[in-house]
């Protein structure tokens, strides 16, 4: 299965909202019908971002001062655009992203009091005109994605972005909700409280929509074949 | 020695040219004068600059692209004018900086090869107001400050700034040039081919000609007396 050009999907929302599994879940779907696809994330996705993800993970940017953190997640998100995502499309790929220019208005700019003319001149410099084509943000309410990703913490041990707590997380559940109503052409909301199944199949919807004709039409028929 | 408000001089100009020097010599004829003074360098300055300066100096960066360079020198820049320029300002200190936004100019935009509107918005972003008072650009023909820079390489080793070629040094001059016939109120050019007594005074004037005027007196009247 070949398209006309790339495609960029990008997966937002808050912890615990499931959107690395759905990203996978996806990305089988698309793989089993012949699409290339290429998962990645954010902060990371490249050897120049993984090593500024690294410094950011750490805790050690913490002393550093808000201003240079976002500056740093621009830098690695630059080097993610030329470096992985870019080259990708050019390739006409399907290029699964989770977290991309969304998470930084929300972390840095809501819950994070920077200027909003601040983060938006950073993602400006860092996408570089490689804007997602769809924006899945994975909404629930932040007691049920906190709860979850409590539970993943006890096994894997917490990171420094889920020691926060549950003001902030509606606070950032209410700033992606914003971002969808902003920007309705580019983003879309799904109710991740459902199980991860039925979420599956609302993601390879939106997804099928923008595949041209005849793709979405055998994505959808392969869909209801299984 | 105080001042009313701080008072914030950079300086620039190609390597070999002196400046480190020059910021020395200057930073003790005004502490013998009572001033306080700061002297800092970038990239570094300060705790995140320098950590991103290790990554920047290593060479590592280079594979990163020079996109993602010029943002990291722009992060460091923020850390470096929030957590060190800015509080020293308002403390009513000089602050000497060994290189700042110019260089950035010079070095990622003129020979970079990044578009000026790209290099303007990260400036922009780091200085975040704090733009100097006095930039003192020290000119010399890139042959002579080339042939200096290797004398020293030869003690130290050299960096990756001191690998480049001819042509782009003297590219450099002229930026650094146009710089200063673009914004004449900020920056002063210094002949940097005379012996380092003879500019040290030139630089001193153009300081004391920033400082208030029973102060200048001061200055200028130390000066005569040694």
């Amino acid at each position: 299965m070949s398209l006309t050009k790339g495609l960029f999907v990008t997966f937002e929302g808050g912890e615990g909202a499931g959107k690395s599994t759905q990203m996978r879940l996806l990305a089988d779907s698309l793989s089993a019908r012949g699409y290339a696809v290429l998962t990645t994330r954010e902060p990371g996705g490249s050897a120049g971002a993984e090593a500024v993800r690294h410094v950011l993970l750490s805790g050690a940017a913490e002393s550093f001062g808000v201003r240079m953190e976002a500056i740093l997640f621009a830098a690695a998100r630059s080097d993610h655009v030329e470096q992985v995502i870019r080259p990708a499309l050019g390739r006409r790929t399907i290029v699964l992203c989770d977290r991309f220019m969304d998470s930084s208005r929300v972390y840095q700019g809501i819950t994070g009091n920077l200027e909003a003319s601040f983060i938006e001149t950073l993602e400006r410099v860092a996408v570089n005109g490689v804007v997602p084509d769809l924006t899945i943000i994975f909404d629930l309410p932040a007691i049920v994605g906190l709860e979850r990703a409590r539970r993943r913490a006890a096994d894997q041990g917490p990171d420094r972005f889920e020691k926060e707590q549950l003001e902030t997380h509606e606070k950032r559940r209410e700033a992606f909700l914003d971002i969808a109503e902003t920007d309705p052409e580019r983003c879309r909301v799904v109710d991740a409280t459902r199980p991860p199944e039925v979420i599956a199949a609302d993601v390879l919807d939106l997804v099928a929509a923008l595949l041209p004709s005849e793709d979405a039409a055998r994505a959808s028929a392969a869909e209801v074949a299984t």
